[in-house]
């Protein structure tokens, strides 16, 4: 027997009341919440956003943990994801119980619902957290392997160390921004040719990479890993993020300390982090791995979520998106949990609300690779959307990233993930 | 004519009144703070303390753009550094003009004397800025070559790419730590020999690195980048830096990707940030640079700064410390400047706080490299300190970097930089 709220949700909306996706707005004026208003958490609901801060206010978070808390009186999410799982889960029984047909404290109180549930078309979406660091995993072997025979040959396409842990580097925290932003076309230096200094300018080899990003929930202390089988504690949920790419300059700076000014201009993600509790319906199994990882990535739940992924873009002056790959996330050879295992086992320690991307999940087909420099193999093989040719993104370009976990007669959605590119400053 | 402070100044101490860095500390309960005392910033002057936050409050900082600023009453020196260059050399001004022996404002009150001037001893030392992030370069040329002789052999020891640009990778701002912060051996995997699995365990080779970090200042928008010309302007000034490495586990991980969990379970800075305007009298001539850079790197005034730099091990037991190197931060071929203006050519935004490491800081000389890494190459010439052989660094080993530049009757330093080793956990 399913859930049914009393705030009406199409059936093919994202965001029933299964979903419950956790985000930061702030109202925007028309919706009387003046230019000043501060950012608050909020959670989707059909086309509404219910202000948790108001919720809290209102003392309708009655349960034992968040009862007396200020987490949702806050201006981002860190505070709450910070609580962890016992926190989460009372979250999510008290705000289905409130948003249910049976519940009248909410339904039948008009002048409290309207000041807690707005319209979505009218607040602005921020990032849902601070993010303290931001880690970029390589989990794919479909992505590795492309990536491999792109750059370095056939010879050996995936490193030796790839099947043993989970290769990731360090992202840039500060140019991760919230979906719609704009992107300016990056400027840099590019391999020489002949014997001519290294190209600079523009960027000539402008990407996407489909991306999905754990948000960290409670972390660890400097010096004390997180067990591979409790780390599902440690994540909050998921987000759809591109991490933009500008294959040029990434040849030619990534060796021999990886990619940098390639990657650092901008990273989107969505704002609704969906919680793996929401996702649990959508569990699968993980692909079996060989070798045997080590005892410390070996873990008695080897589980990925079935989570169907598109990339449409639009190019620019057309009036309509065209899809150019469709993936899912289950594609992924490395856990999420074995990531994060794998992240501290050193003593890193991570902080509430840090980002931790996948990398790029392609899949086997070509129609699901995650990115340009797959699918047009470096260039060599232009694509053709709707007539207009692309080898990489040109200028006024928009990527569009879907999610969408398909229920029985519901939806557990992530919404959009989008950016325009705009022109490289002169 | 010198400048001459009433706090008296031992000939040899690192902070008389011609170098005043800023840090950030909490009163020790000795002196009255109690333990809940709140984090403040401070600068050092000889053996004392002086309390930013009670000079602010007293209305001492009177020039027009800290007049009003509660940027001494925060718990971080972020929105002092954030404020730019005016502010810091009001506040250079006022605090000069306050220590000195001619003004009787802070000299003959003593009540207020007592109030803001703490013992260096009666104060712990906590990070002076919140990190937003930590970028390292790499951008010592004789650590470049020795690297890539022990990586990668004698064929091409430094890549194509390392004499266009200055390389760097995102580093982990989460393990940041401050001088003192004990250092647990991380565990992690490292090459496999044979057909063995990967080795598992705790890092056979433990290593420091030698290095310097620019503090951010005001910073830029994402997309805006910052010339190399007014690169300096966004420098607050510079602290010692470890960047403990373990380099079996960076040996085996760090293809295709970068350095990853074999640097980011400990990184120490010194506490005190010492400002580009108290080393201006130490600045010196950079190294030409051949080829010459591209126009944005190709900069007016092309300098480094004359700090002699040292690194001493008191091996575990032992009484005395042992010098093991002698380096000078006039060793690095990258500028500051057109490190910073590199790190934001794309667009990539720095904010307030931020950290930017030099990389290992390498002379030519053999006794000048900045780790045991290049000082043992890679284990194979083991070190004798004081009767004790060192390949790598070993439990209770403690590493102690000091700087300190030398002028005329004055010295301008940085203090130390220490960590010790802690066992693994089992």
């Amino acid at each position: 027997m399913g859930l049914i709220s009393f705030v009406e949700v199409d059936l093919d909306s994202h965001f029933p009341i299964e979903n419950l996706p956790y985000g930061v707005f702030r109202p925007s004026s028309a919706c009387g919440g003046g230019d000043a208003a501060a950012p608050r958490p909020g959670v989707a609901i059909g086309d509404f956003v219910l202000d948790l801060s108001v919720v809290s206010s209102a003392g309708l978070f009655d349960g034992p943990i968040l009862k007396n808390s200020p987490c949702f009186l806050q201006a981002s999410l860190n505070m709450f994801v910070g609580l962890g799982r016992p926190a989460w889960k009372e979250a999510r029984l008290t705000l289905q119980r409130l948003l249910s047909v049976d519940e009248p404290i909410l339904r039948d109180n008009s002048s409290l619902r309207e000041k807690c549930l707005l319209k979505m078309s009218e607040v602005e979406m921020l990032l849902p957290t601070v993010i303290g660091d931001y880690t970029d995993f390589f989990s794919s072997m479909h992505h590795a392997k492309n990536c491999g025979l792109i750059f370095r040959g056939p010879a050996k396409p995936i490193q030796e160390n790839w099947f043993h842990l989970p290769i990731a580097y360090h992202g840039r925290a500060s140019s991760v921004v919230i979906s719609g932003t704009p992107i300016v076309r990056p400027r840099g230096q590019a391999y020489p040719t002949g014997s001519s200094p290294p190209y600079f300018g523009p960027t000539q080899k402008m990407d996407f990479e489909l991306e999905m990003a754990a948000i960290v929930g409670p972390g660890n202390e400097l010096g004390k890993p997180i067990d591979v089988n409790i780390a599902a504690d440690h994540i909050f949920g998921l987000v759809l993020m591109n991490d933009w790419s500008a294959r040029d300059i990434q040849a030619w700076e990534y060796v021999p300390l990886g990619p940098f000014l390639g990657k650092s201009f901008g990273t989107t993600i969505s704002p609704w982090i969906v919680t793996l509790d929401a996702l649990e319906p959508f569990a699968c199994e993980a692909p079996k791995q060989d070798p045997e990882p080590l005892p410390y990535l070996t873990e008695s739940k080897h589980v990925n979520y079935d989570i169907p992924l598109e990339v449409w873009i639009k190019p620019a002056g057309h009036e309509h998106p065209v899809l150019v790959t469709s993936s899912n996330f289950s594609n992924l050879y490395w856990t999420l949990t074995q990531q994060l295992a794998h992240h501290t086992i050193n003593g890193c320690n991570l902080r509430p609300g840090d980002l931790l991307g996948t990398g790029t999940i392609s899949g086997p087909e070509e129609g699901s690779v995650g990115c340009l420099l797959e699918l047009t193999w470096n260039g060599q093989k232009p694509q053709n959307l709707n007539g207009t040719i692309r080898k990489f993104l040109e200028d006024g370009d928009e990527v569009v990233f879907k999610a969408c976990c398909k229920g029985k007669g519901y939806n557990v959605g992530f919404g959009s993930c989008t950016g325009k590119i705009q022109p490289a400053i002169p």
